[in-house]
C-alpha cells in the first residue's frame, strides 16, 4: 500500500482526491491536513464520503507528512513550495496539484503568480506532471507538477498538431469554458449561484495564468515560441471544460482524424471521437478521461479541435491519481475506471 | 395603433413577442394564427401572459392577415417566403424572423436550407434589418429580413473593426455560445433537461446556418469576402449569447475602445463596456440590448471582443419590434425600455 | 413625483427596487446608500440598470433621506428600527424590506431575531403589507412592514379556508421552496453554485423566523392560535418561490375553486388558476404576481393549494412598490404591469 | 458470473445500469434490448460508455433472454408482463423496473395503470424489492418488482414510525421533490430544458400512480389502512429525491434519533444522518444511497423526516443491482460501492 498524505484537502480538488482514492485498491489515505478544519471529520465536510473514511483534518503536522511515501498539495499557489523541499529531503515524493512548480521559467512565474518563488532549485528537476507528454520522466520523479485544468484540455487537443508540425503557430486561438467548481470553494460574491447561474461570460481575457502554462508545453514541443490568446469562460454548471481550439492549417493534405487516433494510440484515458463528432462535458463528468473530436469546417483551411475533460478529474485530481500509479509502478488506470455520470 | 399580426406564435420567439407587445404603447395585436393549436387561448400556451391577453390562436387565416399594417413571420424557415408576395400584394408590411429573407445570394441560400426559394424576386428588395447597420432601408422598407441570433451578437462585435479596416480579414474566428431557448420549443430527445442539463458542448463545427449570413454582412462591409470560421456552443442556461470575436490586427495604434464607443454613439440598444471589461449575458436578460468590450490582450497583435445579447430579444423579437418602430416612424425604442432582470 | 431613499441597495432585493423603480412613472430615485459602496456607481454593481440610473451609493446619510417622501428600508435585520423612528418624525413614510416590523409581539420577535428591538412603541404601529388583507391600512400608513417571501405565499394560499373556518387549524403544513437569490447576496461558501447547483435540500426544519410570522397572520385571521409546520427547502434556480399547503378540510361540500376566485376578485396580483391546474415559478418570474391552484385529491378530505411568487417581487420589491402606490393614492399596480419572463 | 440480460436499455434507467454492471465484478452483460436502436452501438448513444462495452442494440430476442440467468426489465409499464410468464418458465429470474409488479391488488393496478394486467397470476408471487423491508423474501424470489424511486424515498422515511406504531396514520404527507430525469427520455415539449430550467412546481396533486404504491407498502406494515396524501414536484437538476414527511405523535417521549438508527443498523445503504442535520441530493449524487434526517420542530407534536436519493440509483438501477446481489447470494453492497459525485 502507497501511504498518501493530502495537505490542503478543504476544496473542490481536495474531495475529489479523497473520492477517488477511497476506491484506489493500493493507496492508503494517512493524513489530510487543513488549519481551518482541524479537528473536524473529513465525512462531515463533505457528507458523500461519509461511510468511507473515518479520517479528520488534522493541523499542517510535518512528522505525519514525513512518514507518508507521498504527499498531495491541494493547496493555493505559493504553499506547497515552501513545505516541498522538506519532504522531499526525507524522501517523500509530491505531486503538487497547485501551479508552483508548473513554469520552469522563474520570472515568468513570478511575474504571473505575484510573489517570489521559494524553492526555485527544484523548478528544473519538477515533471510537468502531463502523463501523454511526459510518462517516462513521471514515473521517474521524485516531484510532479499537476498541471491546470485548461491546460490539460488545451496541450492535449493542440499536441497531435504541434508536434507533426501542420499548423500556423503564430497565431494559435484556445476559446475555454469551465463548470464554476473551477473558481474553487472559497466565499465570494461572484461565485454564489445568484451570480453564476444563468449566465454566461468570458473572464480574464487581458491575460489568464494557464496561458505560459500552456505557451510552455506547446512552445518546447514545436520547437519555437508559439503565438497563442487563450480566453476562459465561466459556464453554470458545475463541473467540465470544453475548450474549442483554432488554427491555421499549413498542410491540408494530412488526414488529421487518422493521427488523432495514431498520437493517442496508448493513452487509456484520451479518447478521439469519430469524425463529425462534438464531444459533451457530460461524457466525462466524474471520469478520468478526455474526449475530441477533429474538424476542417468549409473551406478546410482551419482546423478546429472541440476537447472535453472533468475540471476536477483529468483537470485536477484524477490526473494526479494517474501521476501517482506512474510513479509507483501500478497500472495507469488503476482505481480511475469510473464510468461517467451521465445524465 | 398599428394592427399588427402574427403567424406561427407558439415558439420562443413567439411568446417573446407576444410579451413585447403587451407593453407596446403603439401596437395592437390583431391576430395570432396557429394550426397546431387553433383554438387555443395564447394565456393558456403561456402562463405569463395570463391577464394579459385574451387572445386565442386561429387557424392560418389570409383574410384577417390582410386586414393588419403588419405581420410578423414567427414560422419556421421555408414557411414566410410562400405567403409574404400575397400580403405584400396587399399592402402589409412585413418583419420575418425566419431566414427565408436573410440571404441576398438564392444558390447560397437554397444551399444551406436545403429547399428551393418560393420568392426568389423578394431577395433583392429585403432589407436586412440590423438597425446599427441598416437604419434607414429599415424605416423604408415593405419587407425587413430580421438577422439571425447568432449573426446579431457577432455582426455587432465585428462591424467597426471591418469596417475601418482594422484586422486581417480572411482569417476571423467567432466562438458563440447560446442558451437553450435558441434551440427552439419542438419535442426532440436533444433538447431535454435531461440531455442538456449540467453539460456543455459545441455543435455544427462543420457549417452552420449563420456562418454564411455573417459572411454577407462582413464581406458587404468589407468590401471584399471575408474568411470567417463560426463555431456555435450549447449553454445549460435558457437565455443568453455570449460571442468571443478573435482577429490579428494589421493597426496597432488605433484606440479601439474609443473607435467602439464612437460607432455606436447613436445606437441606444448597444452599450461599449468600459476598458478591462467582461459582459455578462445576465446583464440583457430579457432587455434588447447588446453589451460589448474590446480588448487587446498580451503582446496586443490579436483583437478579442466579447459581445452578449439576449438570443430572444435582441437576437429576434426585440429587435423585430426595434425594425418594425423604424418602419412606422416611432421612437427606436418605443416599448423597448425592459430593464433586465438580474439576477 | 415621490421622492424615493433606499437604505442599503446592494442586495437581491435592493437591485429589484432599483429595476422596478427605474419603471416607475411616479417614483423618482433621490438617494441610494451603502456603507461598503459608497461612491460607487449603481450601474457598476447591477450592470443591467447601466443606461438606466447615473446614481451613485453614498454613505448613509440621514439629511438626504429625511428629504425625502419615502424610504425603503432594504438592510440586513435590524437596521431599520433603529432608523426609522428619526425618519417618522421627520414625516418620511418607510417601508421596510425586512423584519423589524413583522411581528407585533415583541418577546416573539427578540426571540426569533436574537436581539433586543430597539423601537418596540412602533410595533402596535406598522402595518403588516400584505395588501390582500391589509389594504386599507397600508393606505393610511406612516411605517409599512413589507412582509417575508415565504409568509407572502404561504398567508395568500391559506387565508380563503382560514378566513371561512374551513379547515383544522391545529395541523397546517407549508412545505415550501425557494430559488437562491432568497440566500442573499453575501458572501457564503454555503451559496457557492459549487454548492447549491444540482442540489435540493430541506433547511430550518427546526424552526425558521418566517414560521412566527405566518401563524401570526393565520392566527388573527382565525381569531385562534393555529398549529403550523413549515419547512422550507432550497431548489437550484434563481428566482421563485413554491409552497405546497395542506390541511384536513373539516367540510368538504364547500366549492373551493369558486371561493378562492371569490376573494381574490378584486385583487389584480392575485391569480386563481383553473382546476386541475398546477402553477410554474417562471409564469410569475419578474412579474408581481401570486398564481394559486387549489385541490382535493383523492379521498377529498384534505386540501392542497399550491401557490407561486418570485421571491423578489411579489415576495419583496414587488409588494413593496405596490404598499407604496396605496400610500400615495396612486393605482395599485401603477409600474408593476411588467409581464413575467417566460421561458 | 451472473450472465445478464436488459429488456429495454435506452432510458436513463438503462444507462444507469449499464454504468452500475460495468464495474460489476460478478455480473455479465450478455444481451441488450431495443426495438428503436437495434444495431447502434450502446455507447454510440451513451457516450459516458465509450470504451466499456462494445455491445450493440439487439432487437428483441427471446433466445438470447432465455439463455440468460437474469433479465431486468427497464422498459415502459406494460411491456414486462407480457414477457415475464415466458421467461420464468425457461428458469430465467427476473428484475422489474417498471411498475407492472408492484401492486399485488390486480383491480388497483388496473385502475391506476389504466390497462388491462396481462399476468395477473404472478402479483402474488412477485417479491417487493425493497431489501431494507424484504431482504430474506427478495433472496428466494424469482421475480421482483423493483420499486418506484419516490416510494423507495417515502417507504423508508415512514418505516420506522409506522413500524413501531408512533404516528397518527389517517393523515401522513409526502412532499416529494424530484429532479427531471426521473420524467424519463421520451421526446416531449414539457420535459424540454427551455419548459423545465430555472422553474419549480407541483404536478399530479389530483392523484399519481406512486401514491398506492406507497400507501400498500405502509398499509401492510401498519396493519390497517393508513391515509397519505403524496404530492411530487419537479426540481430543475438532474438527479436527486428528497421526500418531506409529516405526521402527527402520538407518543412524543420516544428517541425517534435512536430509533432511526437502530432501524437500520444493518442496512448499508441507509444512513441516518445526526440530530439538525438536513440531508441534500448531492450526497448520494451516483450512490446506492439513502441518508435519512428526523426532526421535532417546535412543539414537538409533530415528527418532520427528510429522505434523499438517487433517483437513478436506490430509486431505480442501483435497487436493482442490490436486489440482483440478494438473490444470487452476493454481498448486498458488490458493485454498489461508488462514492458519491461532489460536487
Amino acid at each position: 500500500m502507497i501511504k498518501v498524505g493530502i495537505v490542503g484537502g478543504t476544496g473542490y480538488t481536495g474531495v475529489e482526491l479523497l473520492r477517488l482514492l477511497a476506491a484506489h485498491p493500493f493507496a492508503e489515505l494517512a493524513a489530510i491536513t487543513s488549519r481551518a478544519e482541524a479537528g473536524r471529520a473529513v465525512a462531515d465536510l463533505f457528507p458523500n464520503l461519509r461511510g468511507e473514511t473515518d479520517l479528520a483534518f488534522i493541523a499542517p503536522d510535518p512528522a505525519q507528512l514525513k512518514a507518508c511515501d507521498l504527499v498531495f498539495f491541494a493547496t493555493p499557489n505559493g504553499v506547497a513550495m515552501t513545505q516541498v523541499p522538506g519532504l522531499l529531503a526525507e524522501g517523500v515524493r509530491i505531486i503538487d496539484l497547485a501551479a508552483d512548480f508548473r513554469i520552469a521559467d522563474r520570472e515568468v512565474w513570478e511575474q504571473w503568480y505575484g510573489m517570489e518563488h521559494a524553492a526555485p532549485e527544484l523548478l528544473a528537476e519538477a515533471v510537468y506532471g502531463l502523463p501523454e507528454l511526459n510518462r517516462e520522466a513521471v514515473a521517474e520523479a521524485r516531484l510532479v507538477a499537476n498541471p491546470g485544468c485548461y491546460p490539460t484540455a488545451v496541450a492535449l487537443g493542440f499536441l497531435p498538431l504541434i508536434e507533426n508540425g501542420l499548423v500556423v503557430t503564430d497565431f494559435l486561438v484556445a476559446d475555454t469554458k469551465s463548470g464554476v467548481s473551477g473558481a474553487g470553494r472559497s466565499a465570494s460574491v461572484a461565485n454564489l449561484m445568484g451570480e453564476m447561474g444563468e449566465s454566461f461570460k468570458a473572464y480574464a481575457i487581458p491575460g489568464h495564468r494557464h496561458q505560459p502554462e500552456i505557451r510552455q508545453t506547446l512552445s518546447r514541443v514545436s520547437g519555437q515560441p508559439i503565438g497563442l490568446t487563450f480566453v476562459p469562460h465561466l459556464v453554470p454548471m458545475i463541473r467540465g471544460i470544453e475548450a474549442t481550439l483554432y488554427a491555421r492549417l499549413n498542410d491540408r493534405s494530412v488526414d488529421l482524424q487518422a493521427l488523432f487516433a495514431e498520437r493517442y494510440r496508448h493513452d487509456c484515458f484520451v479518447d478521439i471521437l469519430a469524425p463529425g463528432s462534438h464531444p459533451e462535458t457530460r461524457s466525462v463528468k466524474g471520469a478520468n478521461s478526455c474526449r475530441i473530436a477533429v474538424h476542417t469546417p468549409l473551406d478546410g483551411d482551419v482546423v478546429v479541435v472541440s476537447s472535453v475533460i472533468d475540471n476536477l478529474v483529468k483537470g485536477a485530481a484524477g490526473q494526479a491519481v494517474q501521476n501517482m500509479n506512474l510513479m509507483f509502478g501500478l497500472d495507469e488506470d488503476c482505481g480511475l475506471k469510473q464510468v461517467a455520470l451521465l445524465p
